[in-house]
């Protein structure tokens, strides 16, 4: 087999544990597969390098900014290919631009067009480990060293594991797996031996941060089986893979859940076509990205009350920017509510089976918890609520889904 | 003018210098030159990368050691184009491959072959100021990351002067020139305008610390003209460069030191042929390098001493090598000198006047210092003599060869 295993920034954040990877990539070679090992920056040092970038000027140019930031990654590349060596595996540390990683010129968010890793099917073939600096790519044209944006790293190795035909892409991290739920609220919260690429992505959307969004995104694409695992222990992980039969039978796979939203509701505002889209296209452009919207009107009712939820930390902002709007809008008032949390149900079996979204409602009714919004995807049902009610209901759910128990009847 | 600038690592080791560096770049360019910046690591990091390297292998690969040295200068040339912009101007970072550095692939000492710079000229005709990593390049075929051993940056800068056809090379340090004497030893040191490539050459191999070898003789093999200068004033600096007129009515332009040798004698070794062939060349194989040799036999003596100086961090080692030989050499006894030192006069009017010798040796004895073995150039003379003489030494020679002045009559 060809394995691509990636190490993030905490599994490599200090000499022993990028001693650790070594060991880790050696046994992994140990037992007869080609290993292929794409590495971060040491935990903190992107963000050194920022912090250093930032001081001398608010506004870096990005080229200038890639350059800087890729550096991290050379470091720890050529850093783990020593050790490895030291194993007495042969070893060779390869940069973006040596594996061929062809970007976009689209600075400090790049996104891969095509990977070559002709100097990696080589190395690999000749019985070395190849280990690659994350985050990191080139320019076709002129070879501009570009970077992929928060989280790339994880982005390289999908990519990478599909330009090589790999058989597996794991993805070590900090924790062992996908669990039912966050372990910290739910004591009995279960890892998950294997889930889908749609799950994982619903799941990271609504607030679970395992895997970068886009990199399960282009495994689900192209199909790469991705393997989450922790760099810390031995522990069997999370498969993140196709739909198959084992999984139809479950119906809710886990739950996520978000504390960092604040909802703002526009009261009276004008009933006219053009209102709604003028105030999310106004926030929009501000970068901030609206989650939830809710909207009750009765046909012929000359005031709407609009609801919508945003990050936490953008509320300022964007409270300034409905204010700014108060003619257009014609408002009575704005009320705020930085105190909500938002939980939410996954799992791919919804798409068959019905009353799912009415347990979880009952569910939540009947330990007294209110919601105010509610959002629905073909996998999931996701419900704004009280904050200080937030970690009840991610038990209590986690309970009535019997999540604790592997091969669940659920609806029983 | 074409001005090329290269800053060492302690004139960009924190975010103030930096911001120092772009300041003195833009102020270049307003004054209507073209301004090509090098850069080294920030003060201390490439000890700390090779730190970090040797404490996961102490004998890493010298290509992956390349990948990690390299990143320091990419950092600080990343930080120092930001730097620029802040104030005003455009300006482009380029690593050794952007700016087409072809070195050969001796990893970790590369030699430059060529440079194309192809970026850099048509940025300077657009106006930008242009950072340069320097120490690093890469190889023709394979594109592999090079650096070209200590003090690399100033090479760097010397060989893309010539490159480009720039009319100056500055060189900023923690100095503001060569001086006559270490004006920590003489109070009356005087900076030297003008000194030729050859006394520098000298100089430096006689113990002065202001420049890289290396960097002064290709700085003379392609007559770039040189400017030693300090990042931190600005007092006028020291032009290396061709001799010139003015240059020749000096006979001696300073006066080098060196506090770091030992002296070896093996004492009654046989005189064979051979012998001290056999001595040389077993130490030469453990890269020590030996400076001053002396040898005292007549015609038909048994046996011989030979004396000869080393770095002293090397004394144990090269004892060591000695012992070793002892069959062979068949000496009878081996004297250690550790509180040795070098003192030396330097100037191409030596070629020309005579009597220059005899006054340096007449000047020490009349301050009872005993000469225990001599070296001569065609443009120095240096002697081994008592530790604690040496600066007493460095002192009356500046003082009898009448270096405070700047045009003297130092044979009168």
């Amino acid at each position: 087999m060809l394995i691509v295993q990636k190490y993030g920034g905490t599994s490599v954040a200090n000499i022993e544990r990028i001693q650790n990877v070594a060991r880790r990539a050696v046994e992994t070679a140990g037992k007869g597969h080609s290993v292929l090992v794409v590495v971060s920056a040491m935990a903190g040092e992107t963000d050194k390098l920022i912090n250093l970038a930032h001081q001398i000027n608010e506004n870096p140019s990005t080229r200038e900014m890639d350059l800087l930031l890729s550096s991290g990654e050379r470091i720890t590349c050529a850093l783990t290919a020593m050790a490895v060596e030291k194993f007495g595996k042969k070893a060779i540390a390869l940069t973006g631009r040596q594996l061929g990683i062809y970007t976009d010129s689209v600075h400090t968010r790049a996104h891969i067009e095509y990977i070559t890793g002709e100097r990696a099917k080589k190395a690999l073939k000749d019985g070395y480990i190849v280990v690659v600096a994350g985050f990191q790519g080139i320019t076709k044209e002129t070879e501009e060293v570009t970077t992929l944006g928060r989280g790339g790293s994880d982005l390289s190795a999908v990519a990478i594991a599909y330009a090589l035909r790999a058989d597996l892409c794991e993805i070590y991290t900090d924790v062992d797996g996908v669990y039912t739920a966050d372990p910290n609220i739910v004591k009995k919260a279960r890892k998950i031996k294997k889930i889908t690429y749609e799950e994982m992505l619903e799941l990271a959307s609504l607030g679970a941060k395992v895997l970068q969004t886009r990199s399960v995104e282009v495994a689900a694409k192209f199909n790469v089986p991705l393997m989450v695992k922790s760099s810390f222990n031995y522990n069997e992980g999370t498969l993140i893979t196709t739909e198959d039969k084992d999984m139809e039978k479950v119906v809710v796979s886990a739950i996520a859940h978000d504390k960092n939203q604040s909802k703002i509701t526009v009261k009276g505002a004008l009933n006219r076509p053009g209102i709604a889209a003028l105030i999310f296209k106004s926030i929009a452009a501000k970068n901030i990205i609206v989650d939830m919207i809710g909207q009750n009107i009765a046909k012929g009712d000359e005031r709407a009350d609009i609801s919508f939820t945003i990050p936490r930390s953008e509320t300022k902002e964007t409270l300034k920017i409905i204010r700014d709007l108060k003619k257009e809008i014609g408002y009575t008032d704005i009320d705020v509510n930085e105190n909500i949390g938002k939980v939410s149900i996954v799992g791919v079996g919804m798409r068959t089976h019905s009353g799912v979204a009415a347990k979880m409602f009952e569910t939540l009714s009947e330990h007294g918890i209110n919601i105010m919004m509610i959002n629905t995807s073909e996998i999931s049902v996701s419900c704004i609520i009280d904050l200080r009610h937030l970690e009840m209901a991610v038990r209590v759910l986690h309970d009535a889904f019997g999540l604790e128990n592997e091969l669940n009847a659920q609806l029983s």
